[in-house]
């Protein structure tokens, strides 16, 4: 483990001028070389150099290196100003074709709805015609699953539809920066329209509300501008289901007066509540006592969301209330983080819960461990915390802002779905098979990425299956050879039970109770359910749906490769053999958690940890930074960094 | 007049590679001066150079080009990121004097509520302390007039409250831009709390509501975050009245189903409504009818800002709707301007509303012009137009999209403001005397700029008082010599007035009916009250608001400078006297208008007119750019233009 010591700072005005300095000192190696090589003969004919002569070449460089700045910027500037004004075009556009079912289109499925059997925008070129011959890729959700989908699928592939009731893509890990403006939210948003222009995709506004996988349809609501619904069916040969979660409420009554953390409007909604907050603790008309509860902050959950959130608003308080606000707000401020486990960030290392707490406890930042919330009201919080002796003791906190970001639920469509399959049982997901295939439907048409999905983690459903293919001899019991073969179909079929089997001997050995060197099928039965307990399910992190939709997206783009050759020898292109055949189970890569903590960020890299103070959290932005969504939100991004740097966050409330 | 012809653009992709080869082609002349002659010798050396010579200063040249480019953003980019490490300060704020009398306010006034005597940072520090001893000044705005005053007035000058309902001003001229997202709302906004950081003034965030001008207390009332209202008085010794106007209706009836254009609310609930409006047109659920009725955006009013809103739709239309909807959503897109008189950009040169119809007209931009809106429905606009043999003619457009952008009315503390005065009349804003006083106001305490005040224009409401100082021998009668005087007298007193009485002698003999050689009181009636008739009021722009709010705010600082002297000399500071002394009355210099039409640009600086495509257009954003509030707001601007060029506009609908 790697701890680095958090720097101490003390700020010095003129920046640019001492970093000029430090440059100066010794001319840029690299740069000049050639240029030198030009002076070395002048330098050989007058050996030893005058005072004179140095401070003249040191100008020199100082000159060669303040004007390449500015001349740098000068014509990046000017670059940019031509490509801008190329960018005014005159065009025009007449009788586009349209094809008359997307216009009109006809009615039927099991609920007399239309069918967008053509899209307005497919016979609009050539390249339209063409696509809308393709199969039907209907992608539902706009979150990590779908765009990793999206980004790994080929042009000409499919004919892409995505649906989903936000127009955009969010990259949620930077929401707690949102929140309080250290990043705009624009910043974190891309239009699905322009992620699916390369795919030449169409993008339908609405919301998924049931399907009919015998017909292939699935039906959607859209919303006109005065809130009128339609529902209609768009057909598919392909579907994918990455509509994500909604929040666990675990029954706590008045969560309708939480703020939640999930989407950009929920951003947009805390930083209004953050500012008015200060705004009305300001008034001349607030009493002291309701000053105290305008600004104090709860948080319930001390994961990485509740954890950056609290973060956040310190920062925010600590730079930009700081500056602009009465003192005596400041002062008052207060922020809670309750948790119901002995620590924050549980799920990181242990170094890491403990660093992330000492900085907490540093900034004032009140921690309450073991504790449950009972009740939130509007004006405050009410949480039990059980005392060393077992008694529960219960505390209420003022507050007019809290946040609620524990747990996930499954919304209304991933619901229904589960509704219309008879074997899927999960409460919080739909279950898929190891290949993210929808466990019950017609095989190789609907997957589930991302929050809404999981994997089956039962082995002992595939029993009868797995004892087919290994009890070669047909007597009934697997012997250790059959065993070692079983092991190897077990990793295939689910590939996270892989280190549960490893000791291939010892586990034989272990349930093999009557010692005759074969498992009887009660033997076996036993052992797989034990082996399925132990494996534990992939967390609901934005990490493993964009894993998740890239494996499919690469899978479909392998199956519309091969589909030519498939058809030619009149093997179906729904066929599961297909499905498995141009790709193995999923396998999830964990690449590391992090988490910023105020001025300072956390590392959990699975095997070492590293956590510190700023060049841990310039760490920390990179990391996101590189995987934000497209180059237009990292330029954004970096911009806002720098704005927040130069001006501090905007203090307007919008 | 001069007029730029069009530019003719075709589009070259690789934009640097261009630019760079167009510098290439010289070596830049300035930067590498002493350099050249460190070279000179070198080159008198070998007289002829070889072109292989040649060749390689030339790729020296251009070396020397791309690395100062790289050299210059990497030196920036340090500098910028050495800068942000010490912007995260660790500091601590505890036990924050506050005056007793900030957190309980004392009851008092006429109505008996709490009054604001002290501010909750009022003894923070020393400089608080200080400042709090100094007279209060109260503005009741945050708009063009209200930063002009805080922009002029210097620290230390007095105790500074602004009063308003929004925490931010707004750059108003470039709402159309942000209305489609060609700039982001917030490159137009600025904190009123950075602004007045400079004064170390205070913001309350509240909405005027009455006024006491007797005991000179505000009455504003304050909202907390349940929306629950508290009303309380702010003491002041000066009252700037800064509050803008409210549209004018005209009578017409369904104006609640128009946008209007005034705040950034109504920019963002443009934004989203085109957007909503396009994404709707797209889907698979929307009637052809339904489709045209959606794409078709109406705009009442042919003045600035509804020009500008046509022309940034059309843009939006032709860059990003073009690239990523549905081609059939383009082409179905209608864009009309309703305008009652005969030319769009009336008050403009005749010259430059010609220009800009052709430019509409090629556009495909509906324009209807001697027509007049009967009645908005939620469907439609309705309006009649005048047939040249005088009847009139009905028509309707199915829009879902309707702008009302005509004319101005008095909010409703305006209104109040006017009750409480006698000599009141005026019925669309507060009058004001020359110096910007408001008539019948206690001189010297309430000033009132912007578009909710206008400076009369009544000459002959003085008659008694330039009698008085000009009939010098007392007869009852005003010989020229006398004439002359008053002629004087009355540009000091309506600076307005100057333009109409420049031909003094011809003046005199006109209204001179009785060939007397002299005005008898009645002739002199007849000519003031003609005079007075022939002032137009100054226009409800932000170019007036601006100056009046410097020119009352540096008027109030060099009363400051002054309090101290004419304290000693026993001089009240509220004194007519003074306020007339250290400053003549409010001049304004038209420094002409612009406007913005689609990729083309009109100036009318009074004398010339200036148009043009693509080189006006950057003229018109270097102006605003320049006016801009604060060098972030500079920055964003510069930011969001560059951005729009490379990925165009965002498409979010947020």
């Amino acid at each position: 483990m790697l701890a680095i010591a958090r720097p101490r700072i003390r700020p010095k005005p003129p920046f640019i001028l001492n970093h000029a300095l430090a440059l100066k000192a010794r001319p840029p190696a690299n740069i000049s070389s050639f240029r030198l090589r030009t002076f070395a003969s002048e330098s050989t004919a007058t050996p030893k150099k005058s005072r004179f002569q140095r401070a003249y070449t040191f100008a020199k460089y100082t000159g060669y290196v303040c004007l390449s700045s500015v001349l740098g910027v000068v014509i990046l500037g000017a670059g940019i100003f031509v490509h801008d004004a190329f960018t005014y075009t005159e065009r025009h556009v007449d009788r586009v074709p349209v094809n008359p079912l997307a216009l009109h289109p006809e009615k039927g499925g099991p609920k007399n709805l239309p069918i967008v059997s053509a899209q307005m925008d497919d016979e609009e070129d050539e390249e339209a015609r063409k696509l809308a011959t393709k199969p039907k890729l209907v992608i539902v959700g706009g979150g990590w699953g779908a765009i990793g989908v999206l980004q790994t699928l080929s042009p000409g592939d499919y004919h892409v539809t995505v649906v989903t009731s936000e127009t955009f893509t969010t990259f949620t890990p930077l929401l707690p920066s949102a929140a309080v403006g250290t990043v705009q939210v624009r910043s974190l948003i891309e239009p699905v329209r322009k992620i699916i222009a390369r795919l030449r995709g169409h993008f339908v506004n609405g919301k998924a509300v049931d399907l009919c996988m015998q017909e292939r349809l699935l039906e959607i609501q859209t919303k006109d501008t005065d809130g009128n619904t339609a529902n209609i069916y768009i057909p598919y040969d392909k579907l994918i289901v990455a509509v994500g979660s909604v929040s666990s409420t675990h029954g706590v009554p008045g969560l309708e007066h939480c703020f939640q953390l999930k989407t950009i409007s929920d951003a947009q909604a805390i930083r209004r509540r953050v500012m008015d907050n200060f705004e009305v603790a300001s008034l001349p008309t607030t009493t002291p006592e309701e000053r105290k509860r305008l600004l104090s902050f709860v948080i319930c959950g001390g994961g990485p969301t509740g954890v950056e959130t609290a973060a956040e608003i310190f920062d925010f308080c600590q730079e930009d209330i700081f500056n602009y606000y009465p003192k005596i707000c400041r002062e008052e401020v207060s922020i809670h983080v309750i948790q119901s486990r002995g620590h924050i960030l549980n799920t990181y290392s242990e170094a890491i819960s403990n660093y992330a707490e000492d900085k907490f406890k540093r900034d004032g930042v009140n921690l309450i461990t073991n504790a449950r919330v009972a009740a939130v009201t509007p004006e405050h919080v009410i949480y039990t915390i059980r005392l060393p002796d077992g008694t529960m003791e219960q505390h209420s906190i003022p507050t007019n802002f809290t946040l609620w970001s524990t747990g996930i639920a499954m919304n209304p469509f991933t619901k229904r779905l589960t509704d219309l399959l008879p074997n899927q049982v999960h409460r919080k997901a739909v279950e898929t098979d190891a290949h993210l295939r929808v466990k019950g439907a017609p095989l190789g048409t609907v997957y589930a990425v991302g929050d809404c999905a999981t994997i089956e983690t039962s082995i002992v459903n595939h029993l009868m299956e797995l004892v087919n293919e290994a009890d070669k001899n047909k007597d009934g019991r697997i012997d250790f050879g059959e065993w070692e073969f079983m092991v190897e179909r077990i990793k295939k079929k689910i590939p996270m039970a892989e280190e549960h089997v490893s000791k291939v001997r010892e586990l034989f050995e272990l349930y093999d109770t009557d010692s005759d060197n074969s498992l009887t099928l009660n033997e076996l039965v036993e052992l797989l359910e034990d082996l399925g307990n132990k494996i534990t399910a992939l967390p609901a992190t934005a990490q493993v749906a964009a894993q998740q939709g890239k494996y499919v997206g690469k899978k479909l783009h392998k199956l519309a490769r091969r589909q030519t050759t498939l058809e030619a020898n009149d093997l179906s292109f729904q066929s599961q053999a297909m499905d498995e055949l141009v790709s193995g189970p999923f396998k999830y890569f964990h690449l590391g958690s992090l988490a910023y903590i105020g001025n300072a960020a956390v590392f959990d890299l699975g095997r070492y940890s590293f956590m510190g103070g700023l060049a841990a959290m310039y760490a920390w932005r990179s990391v996101y930074w590189n995987e934000s969504v497209s180059t237009r939100t990292r330029a954004m991004l970096m911009i806002d960094w720098i704005v927040r740097g130069i001006w501090g966050r905007d203090l307007s409330r919008l």
